[in-house]
């Protein structure tokens, strides 16, 4: 179904009938985090091959360190904080653009003392995540810079 | 090619190393619009199923009034305006999310003293728009205030 177009109004970070869900069902591997699903998940919004979903972390938290064969469009819209990226970390601010490539290992960080929010945009049809373990760690990082940031 | 990842820095709404471009090549249908391809046109981001593109409306212009099969998603990232939907119209202002389902007749306006700038990610694979003739805006359109409003 293609649907009815629509404008889904915002304030203050919290759309007009969009639920501010947890990140994920397990809730061990990450902290602070919350998502919002703000189109293509609907059965209205199908004739999108993609999904827009907001996130949200609080001051001091993470997203899971995971990676996947599916690619991520990301762009900041809320606060500052950082990203790991495979070996590198990258500081984040507002309105900067992150694409994390198939199979990159990531994670995001609320680590400057403020929210950090962002839009990332996913291929509708993705394979699940992967949370690496200690031995695919020390097998693809080598930074202790990155090394000392991972949260799990 | 799925390409590395990595971070583009904006600053002030101008990203590094992604070019300022008009937005159509036709510029007779549209007034003061800008467009910055952000992810999914390069050749290493071609994993990608969608694109992210960032349009920047001057105050007082407008985007071309057109429909076309493939939907849009937007999110407002700077300012305020306006979008006409088929037959209705509906003020934007920050982070308000739209959904323009395939066939809707649409435009966006910075009508309110300020620029507006959005997000608008796309399929892929998509066709090309269509620019209504007068007798097509005559059959589809009843309002007033959007016939109005509309400009070509």
């Amino acid at each position: 179904m293609s649907g009815e177009s629509k404008v889904i109004k915002c304030s203050n970070y919290q759309w007009d009938s969009v639920a501010r869900k947890e990140y994920k069902d397990d809730t061990s591997c990450y902290k602070g985090v919350h998502r919002y699903s703000l189109l293509g998940e609907q059965p209205d919004e199908q004739a999108l091959t993609f999904q827009t979903r907001y996130f949200e972390v609080e001051a001091g938290g993470y997203t899971s360190f995971e990676y996947h064969r599916h690619p991520h469009s990301v762009i900041i819209i809320r606060g500052s904080g950082t990203v790991i990226l495979d070996d590198s970390l990258h500081e984040l601010s507002l309105h900067d653009v992150v694409y994390i490539a198939p199979e990159t290992l990531h994670q995001f960080h609320a680590d400057r003392g403020e929210k950090l929010g962002f839009l990332c945009v996913v291929n509708r049809y993705r394979d699940r995540p992967t949370l690496p373990d200690q031995d695919a760690i020390a097998d693809q990082i080598e930074s202790a810079d990155v090394l000392e940031k991972i949260r799990q």
